[in-house]
């Protein structure tokens, strides 16, 4: 017997082994006689939000299916929001209220069954495509590669049971010329399997720029969104779509002439982030070697506006774009388009960043010493402040290097309490971790609770101490006032 | 008999062989007894302009000695300031009435002699530091390396001259550690040789963001500033200093806490924005491979304030700093600071911008096939839109890849009459050659002229031609315009 465990409240559910949901799906839509459909393809942290922003739209009311697969990792997502509680947690308050306006509408349901693509007007697929890389054990990148099969079975699903009219609207970061290579063969494939009209479907990209914490909402519903059809009527179907979701009183559509066009956007947005992180990766060395303040540095020069997108020192990269868009992109510049070479510097930028985490250890051993006795608090095993969202965290590898000299380790974090990827618990007992007198702690993640002044308090209340901030966390006066008692470090500032 | 020739005039000078210029100094400095003298070392494109912005100090009225040495390519700047003409052409008005307003006023004077130095209460450092790169024909930086003798010799000549209560101000773009680990010494050494005290005299560092063009002026007068002092005392008197040339009620200085800091700061700086355009050449390739305009895809990504910096598809990066400040960053951090690695990506930066002129050589035979033919011309041989500056310009190894074809090769630049790189004549006639009916126009570099209504009028008129555009000089509209008489390939435009 199969089971998936919700992860957010321990909660255990068998999988059922009759995956038909149709008469539960035609009695969700016979109470929505008249409303358009929308399918939306994954409950992830896009899908699942995507979702209820669907189930809110903007002058247009439309019933709202959440489809994802009954296996052990998501299935309890379906289960759950079926039972009315939301898939994620999140600080941002509107993700509450659209699900409990979704709820009370009773306008969204969620399912396994893909029978569901057979009754929709709109399919949005916000499905995962990971890249599988290899790496040495100090995070270089040896080699990667894309495996484009869970993707195209997932668009085979749509193709098998859309109707020949439908509109699908491909919102996962794919390697650019997907739409084109991949998703429109299989659906014409499937459509004319069925006898269906070629003609008649629409097909596009548009690309999300979700990010999960307190605007999580917004950053679907409020922000700027590019998009593109694989023809004249897909792109304005697509556009009109969006105006249902989006506000374009607060933000701008803007249509490109090809799905390779968007797609390439997204990777490129991201690979263009990467690498300005990666840039500053070998600058904090640097400031360390020569004896001062990266972040001073970097805040004069941020000062010209054609530099304000410089970052920071920090302990490394982590989420789910940041770390594989840039090698989507070059995997796709070789494999669709016959490219001979990667985007190397883009490649690059991953590997560097994917390094930080052992930058963060050799400088922690070179200001501490042998910390091998230690008892070593992280604060944040997050990869993003205020957000409760493990994936590639970089305190995953900065942890098992401190747990490899010996080092106690003992993690803490607001926002999570099971870490998925270290199969470990994680406390949320602050005070009492610092009342504990720890050797060393860590700041590894930029949480509001670890600035406030009850905590700053209670630092200054402890047994000298050392403290190690990864992240720039600390101000300069809370680090002269934790200078009178304990040892500070920060990555990237050699001053100190 | 050793002679000089202005660049501007070809007007020939003889180099004098009694180098004691102390009467006309002490003359000069008689006519302004009770003024501070601010002596410049180097008149290049930063020390020429700075003299006279120093001459126009604010609130402050200075007596200005331009110092640079009596050889070939310098000793005519000092004749051509001394005779009134000011050694730079730029379309920035404001430097023609500084200039005017100096010589009205009688208080800048240019030498050739070091004895100026006993004079001046503050001297700036202005003077050129090269870094001496090896690379292959194909731009593919193989090895380099920075010579310190000619700095280390100009320190010395202001250490065996000046007083001992000097302000030393190095504006020149210097390996981070230069003033600590050469400067510093240097001048202790001197003074101490002549027995004079070492504790009155002050010294630092504050680089300029100078930009040649119509705001040269303003990018030294209007522009933030940062600075520091080996000591306070001399950060106090830094402080001093530029608040007498700088316009704080329009732009902020910073202090940074060790001269480090600002070296670090400006080769930092610099290699940000070469890395940010050297991201940008690979997707430009991939867009060419995946047929969409790249240019339509940065805009809809420069929509997010955190991606403003994203940089458009071009030809190469040019000027004296962007092809070189990131070496001379990761000389320092080997020579200086005995790091093992060279800054990698930075590194790596210079070495693929110095290769776009090759990529984009290559681009015009994929598109345009044999030229060998052809009549090509090349609109603007500078580095820069609407500057006549050639130094390390792109064009250059575009022009030496297609003169090497066998075409006929035709160069255009309105602000440059001879390029002295290539040692040979540029026109300025443009209609002339349009008219002229060339296979092939090359459009190189972004002046306005380019983009007149008058210039496109003729281009309409022309025979049926083909365009390169390698630096995106040609909105939608313009092309299409061109389109329907002449073939147009756009760089980093995969869909024309």
């Amino acid at each position: 017997m199969a089971i998936s465990v919700n992860t957010l409240t321990q909660e255990i559910h068998e999988i059922p082994n009759n995956l038909d949901d149709s008469a539960v799906i035609e009695d969700f839509l016979s109470r929505h006689s008249g409303k358009k459909v929308v399918a939306v393809q994954g409950l992830g942290f896009v899908g699942a939000v995507m979702s209820i922003v669907c189930a809110n739209a903007i002058g247009e009311e439309y019933a709202v299916i959440g489809v994802d697969l009954a296996n052990e990792n998501t299935y309890w997502k379906i289960k759950s929001i079926n039972d009315g509680a939301f898939p994620l947690i999140a600080d941002d308050p509107k993700i509450s209220e659209f699900f409990d306006n979704a709820l009370a509408k009773g306008n969204f349901l969620a399912t396994y069954d893909p029978v569901a693509y057979q009754y929709a007007d709109i399919i949005i697929v916000d499905i995962n495509l990971d890249v599988q890389k290899e790496s040495d054990d100090k995070g270089d990148l040896k080699s990667f590669d894309v495996n484009l099969d869970s993707f195209k079975k997932a668009i085979q699903s749509i193709g098998e049971n859309c109707q020949d009219d439908v509109l699908v609207l491909v919102e996962t970061t794919v390697p650019p010329g997907a739409c084109e290579q991949i998703v429109k063969p299989i659906i014409e494939s499937e459509l004319a399997k069925r006898d269906l009209a070629l003609d008649k479907y629409r097909l596009g990209h548009s690309y999300e720029r979700v990010m999960p914490g307190p605007d999580y909402i917004n950053s679907i519903r409020e922000f700027p969104r590019v998009y593109a059809g694989v023809n004249q009527i897909s792109a304005d179907a697509i556009e009109n779509f969006l105006k249902t979701i989006i506000d374009i009183s607060k933000c701008k559509l803007t249509r490109l002439e090809h799905t390779n066009a968007t797609e390439m956007a997204k990777v490129l947005e991201n690979s263009y982030r990467a690498m300005n992180i990666a840039f500053v990766v070998e600058w904090s060395r640097f400031a360390e070697e020569a004896g001062v303040d990266l972040y001073a540095i970097v805040n004069a020069i941020r000062a010209r506006p054609t530099h304000a997108n410089l970052m920071y020192p920090g302990i490394g990269v982590g989420g789910y774009c940041l770390t594989k868009d840039p090698l989507l992109a070059s995997w796709a510049r070789k494999s669709f388009f016959g490219a001979e070479f990667d985007l190397e510097i883009s490649v690059s930028g991953v590997s560097k960043n994917d390094q930080m985490p052992v930058f963060a250890f050799n400088r922690l051993v070179e200001v501490f010493g042998d910390i091998s006795n230690n008892r070593v608090v992280f604060l944040g095993v997050s990869y993003r402040g205020d957000v409760g969202d493990t994936r590639f965290t970089p305190v995953d590898t900065l942890v098992r290097m401190v747990r490899g000299t010996g080092a106690e380790i003992v993690l803490h974090d607001p926002f999570v309490s099971y870490w998925e990827e270290q199969k470990c618990a994680v406390r949320s007992d602050l005070a009492e971790i610092i009342e504990s007198n720890p050797e060393l702690i860590i700041i590894s993640a930029g949480h509001s609770e670890y600035k406030s002044p009850e905590i700053m308090q209670k630092l200054l209340e402890s047994e000298p101490t050392k403290i190690y901030d990864t992240i720039g966390l600390l101000n300069y006066e809370q680090i002269a006032m934790l200078q009178e008692k304990h040892i500070v470090s920060v990555l990237g500032r050699g001053d100190i």
